[in-house]
């Protein structure tokens, strides 16, 4: 196969031909893949079965100091559980937030909070044109709360060390722009980790709005595929050196570590930070799940359990990635497709050629193949080049992925020709 | 004992000698009991046992349409859930939203919405000086939410049948009166069931704001003490049939069913409004905690079984209450107190002479019994007449709560003597 690119007409509606042949065979099978979501497999979850043997009649139902867990109360969660994501996160006990199962409704919660209360500052709700930075691409979800509360998404490039701080440096400038998405390891999609420089380019903002709030989910924190996994530098610390504690509030969870539907979620920050969240929790609920936090605190007694319970994940999601990756490697000639080879996290950022990533998404649908909506990665959906596609290969089987990835691969060349053709 | 409001100074001097040293002897002893909240006990708890035993390695994470519970989706819960409030309270299986352990939570989250973006008509942040009725007594933690949002409390006098209906329908005509908290059935803490009347006329409230919402919280639905509980009418039902479907949004949840922090809750009303409401937690989460809904479906599979069930609660709990109303009647005859005597529900409502609730508030504390704070139920937590004690007898031991109804009856005798010693 040689490179696209550099065919003349003639060579392009041949090999189109050949492509769309190989693409009709697959689309033949009638398959139905999900490549569309970032969900761990079954086998993933398999691996926390042992949890649900930790919390029960035999077992009781107190955690260390005492409190059983069946009980209302405890607003901000168990101790050990502040210990455990503490010791991960780089940050005091007191300075965590142990939720409910969901790291992504702490973050809107949070910010509708600020939409009524402020932070620290007047009720956001009283400012028209609220702006907010989206690194992009970046996670749907993320852009989709602040494009739900109004807020004009303003896009930011992503570098491979993380966004461009020029651009950040220039943009927080505006006092209307309130805060910025992050996901800073093992970014979603692009699976880049922020640089030291660059988290420390972060921790150094002094923006116009004195309530902007660097939005940190660090949702793959611990998430490697490979024993050499990225580093990132620990945001908090970094912004106390700076004189500026109270900008980052830091998210995570146990999504991808224990149950995607049925894991524990934390928020994190400065003492100032924390104290504002739960003095408004307190009027939002008596408290969270104590009895699924238990369970994880039993499970997972230290930072060591959790970072080997994490190699058995790796060793599951591993081959898949590199299934995909092979797949990609045999298109590679073709020069119309470039994509992202991470060290840990849940996807692969796919570009095609500039026009073809709806293309792509649609030929894969017809054969059976669901892959996450072309562009969902950009602010309002809109990819401008149309030519991201996020791939999450974590879903399917070890099979199944290897047939989605030559799906894919099919989808991408036929498009790809169709598009080079009719230039 | 005879009546005090009957006795001379001089007899009343002599009875306070015998009070005081009633409660000195008791102070003596260090108690440390808590009648504060309506927490049931660790046997009520034990009831559920069950349930942890039905959600495991054995029994699979896939509910009735084969979802795997351990892994993300399901916004509005499983379908199993659905049904079983749906029976309970009778509405649709899809007019119910099923979420997480807290359905304050989904209360206030309900409100937060409408702040942000109203209840299908303006954002409320958009409106000064919104005003919300509190039939008051009522629950601290309901008033508190809506004081949490700036809006004016506005109480409404709470009759034996429900609130008064003629305060309400004359309060509605102002505008900005956009909505009122209810707990129709054992009404927390008076116990009372509103009357077929008084839902009646709530259902054909036309209230001046459109976007006026009853918040319909039905905590205690099959909450009975006694085999013959109260009846109360299907507010749903009532709204439709007098052109009001979008006016109840219907809250209930096993908080005391199965257990307070890990329990199940559900937010239900109208089409529209079940529509609006998922169309807004869609951005706020990817879903609620399905394994425990799954336990919860596996341990309750009819209504049926949930009131089976609740006569077990009955059991345990009912003699705590008839201990509490069997020291108060001890005290009846001094004419200082009456008291609520519920088919149902957590409270028993205490009325101590006007002036006196704080006292007996501070007697109580001094000699180790806490109470919910005097004032607690009543909106901004001021009760005009000082007089009001919730009573929750739930959380003690049998042998426990004896002794802190004696502490109690012995407080509120030393306190209306001082009163009317000093008067």
């Amino acid at each position: 196969m040689s490179n696209y690119l550099k065919m003349s007409k003639d060579e392009l509606n041949a090999e189109f031909k050949l492509a769309k042949a190989e693409y009709e065979k697959l689309r033949a099978l009638h398959l139905s893949l999900d490549m569309s979501r970032g969900k761990p497999g079954a086998d993933n979850m398999d691996l926390s079965e042992k949890m649900f043997d930790l919390v029960g009649n035999d077992t009781g139902f107190k955690n260390i100091d005492g409190i059983d867990c069946r009980n209302y109360g405890g607003l901000d969660g168990l101790r050990e559980l502040k210990n455990l994501f503490g010791e991960i996160l780089g940050l005091a006990p007191d300075q965590i937030i142990v939720g409910g199962n969901s790291s992504l409704n702490m973050m809107f919660d949070t910010i509708a909070q600020a939409m009524t209360h402020g932070l620290g500052g007047e009720p956001w709700c009283k400012t028209e044109g609220i702006k907010f930075l989206c690194p992009a691409p970046g996670y749907d979800r993320h852009f989709a709360i602040t494009e739900y509360f109004g807020f004009e998404l303003v896009p930011v490039k992503l570098n491979d060390d993380g966004p461009d701080m020029d651009e950040v440096e220039e943009l927080i400038k505006d006092e209307k722009v309130k805060g910025i998405w992050c996901v800073p390891k093992y970014a979603n999609p692009e699976g880049i980790t922020y640089s030291d420089e660059v988290v420390r380019r972060f921790a150094a903002l002094k923006p116009a709005a004195k309530d902007f709030r660097i939005f940190w989910d660090n949702a793959y924190c611990i998430h490697e595929l490979y024993e050499d996994g990225d580093n990132l530098l620990n945001i908090y610390d970094e912004c106390v050196k700076a004189g500026n504690p109270d900008l980052p509030i830091i998210f995570a969870s146990t999504s991808k570590i224990s149950f995607p539907g049925a894991g524990v979620a934390v928020e994190a920050g400065s003492p100032n930070n924390v104290a504002i969240l739960k003095s408004r929790m307190a009027f939002q609920t008596i408290g969270p799940d104590k009895l699924n936090q238990l369970r994880h605190a039993r499970m997972f007694k230290s930072a060591a359990d959790l970072y080997e319970h994490m190699k058995k994940h790796a060793d599951i999601i591993r081959p898949k990635f590199e299934s995909v990756l092979g797949e990609l490697e045999k298109i590679k000639d073709t020069g119309v497709a470039r994509w992202t080879n991470p060290k840990g996290g849940y996807f692969i950022s796919l570009y095609v050629l500039p026009g073809c990533a709806k293309r792509v998404e649609q030929l894969c649908a017809n054969a059976g193949l669901i892959l996450t909506p072309a562009g969902a990665a950009y602010p309002y959906g809109k990819d401008p080049d149309d030519s991201n596609i996020r791939i999450a290969p974590s879903f399917p089987s070890a099979e199944d992925i290897k047939t989605a990835a030559v799906v894919l691969c099919a989808a991408v060349k036929v498009a790809a020709l169709e598009k080079l053709i009719e230039a």
